[in-house]
């Protein structure tokens, strides 16, 4: 039986935005029933290059698809080896023989699922009338996100700040080239929430680079940089005043953004309302009103790249794309 | 850059028992200095289907490679799905850039280097004179341990017993087309260890299935059943007698065969000689007089598919091996 291999390539011309949203969708009901196995993910820190390597696996009976995806980021490869700085060759096996179904890059889908998970968190969170996102963070990750709340809400214009003013003239060209939609470079952090509706964070930071100041009420906020231990971004007290909701809590607990909160005292884990998936089920209570800060911290879930994996090696088989191989 | 994509057949063109024997040593050297990266295997069970999943990784600086073997075992698979039991895609990745530099088929790479081991033990801690093997089991691993013996020492006679006759007859077949040797087939255990130098174990047994009386003094025993927590093949009273020698000294406390003897207090933890990389360096004694029971309990290490996986990469590209595809 041969294995099926999808190139970047080919999985760029599979995968959309929508395909993510509905896999991200189905992976939080998924979540919220347990009906999946996430072994913890094993990590490896290659220090003498200044990189790193997460094993993210997930096995889900529901489609009887189990996915490991190994993912690199090694940050000097553009500059120092003229390669993308991440890799992520993604493995799927059928979950009831172990056999090697499909192999394919799964670097576009990291991305398009952790847009797709801050898109329905602005869906089912944010005032329906946002127009204005401010931006903080310039790179692939701040760009899928305004990708996937396009799709959700009617967003009009983006104010986005990084320290980076090459990065930001390139995210804004773009942008542009994808979206009919006003994007403003700002000068800092404090200029992009001018009358932003939604704040979308998304950077490696390490320390608080948002005030509690600056962020007005009603504001709905996606934490998507602080994704491990000693990461952080938004100064503890915006997380104190708003209502949280995690992708997983004990994902979040361990390396999120509310971790640093939680850890320096500042709110009590109770002060979490829940995960996004009992929201989306209707679990759990959302905004209560116009007033209400809202906030969505995410993690990523290796459940997140088994769904939409998934889907995208169906519409492979589906159209005849890819490389047959009889490798195993 | 492409990916270079080795099938099982090409990798069976490249793979012999001296390259694993060559891998493995120097697998055990790289581990006595510490010059490895191992993180802790991740499992899981598939329940429904009677599978299991270990993802084994490592990051070897001296090679620059890493290496990802995703190793399943669905027993069920001859039977209910005319497939393989064992499946095991491996994923080699340049330390340097995380670039994805070779897939292949690591399935034949784990009994190899499983034989290797054993016939590395039996090099460094059986009598010289050894002629003679008992053989508890007759799968593949029986198989390889055979094959990577006969490369060490001078066997002239094979004893084995499995209570599954079939199975048997299958092993004495393959086996004499490969070497020239004499395989007998025994009722028990205790046949098998009539006048034997050697005892090799490779049953996936939950309890004891040899006992004291039946090991002569001299005999060097080689323990590969017992991998996880939950298996043992010897009386722990076996394990007493003799001087014990494990692959990995954390791994086995864990999940070898010397964690029976522990758990019940048989032994302290002190009793264990040390690894065997530490013997192969001269770094601490191996058997001392004719009389010794020595023992070597393996549980595979991640390393050792790293230095194997390594040395098959190396051969393909030097004889052109394999297909190159370009998918990251």
């Amino acid at each position: 039986m041969p294995t099926l291999l999808l190139s970047k390539k080919e999985v760029a011309r599979l995968l959309t935005m929508d395909l993510a949203l509905a896999s991200v969708k189905t992976a939080f009901r998924i979540y919220q029933g347990a009906r999946m196995q996430q072994p913890p993910i094993v990590s490896m820190a290659v220090d003498a290059h200044q990189g790193e390597l997460d094993l993210k696996s997930c096995y889900v009976p529901d489609s009887e698809l189990i996915s490991i995806k190994i993912a690199s980021g090694y940050w000097n490869n553009p500059k120092n080896h003229r390669l993308p700085a991440m890799h992520a060759p993604l493995v799927l096996l059928a979950g009831k023989t172990g056999y090697p179904l499909c192999i394919m890059d799964g670097s576009l889908i990291t991305g398009y699922r952790t847009g797709a998970a801050g898109a329905l968190s602005a869906a089912l969170l944010a005032r329906k009338e946002s127009r204005t996102v401010a931006l903080v963070g310039a790179g692939n990750q701040a760009f899928m996100q305004v990708m996937a709340i396009k799709k959700v809400l009617d967003i009009q214009e983006v104010r986005v700040f990084s320290p980076n003013r090459h990065r930001v003239a390139a995210f804004k060209k773009n942008l542009q080239d994808h979206l009919d939609i006003t994007v403003i470079p700002c000068e800092g952090v404090e200029e992009t929430l001018r009358g932003a509706d939604l704040l979308i964070t998304a950077t490696p930071s390490e320390k608080a680079i948002v005030k509690r100041d600056w962020v007005k009420a009603g504001t709905h906020i996606i934490a998507i940089g602080a994704d491990m231990a000693g990461k952080q971004e938004l100064d503890t007290s915006i997380l104190k005043a708003a209502k949280i909701y995690v992708d997983s809590l004990s994902q979040c607990l361990e390396r999120g953004e509310v971790r640093n909160g939680l850890l320096q005292g500042v709110f009590p884990a109770s002060h979490i309302q829940g995960e996004l998936g009992d929201l989306l089920l209707g679990n759990i209570e959302g905004r209560r009103g116009e007033e209400d800060i809202t906030l969505f911290d995410a993690t990523g879930m290796a459940l997140q790249d088994n769904t939409l994996a998934g889907g995208i090696y169906q519409l492979a088989r589906e159209r005849g794309l890819g490389t047959r191989l009889d490798l195993f």
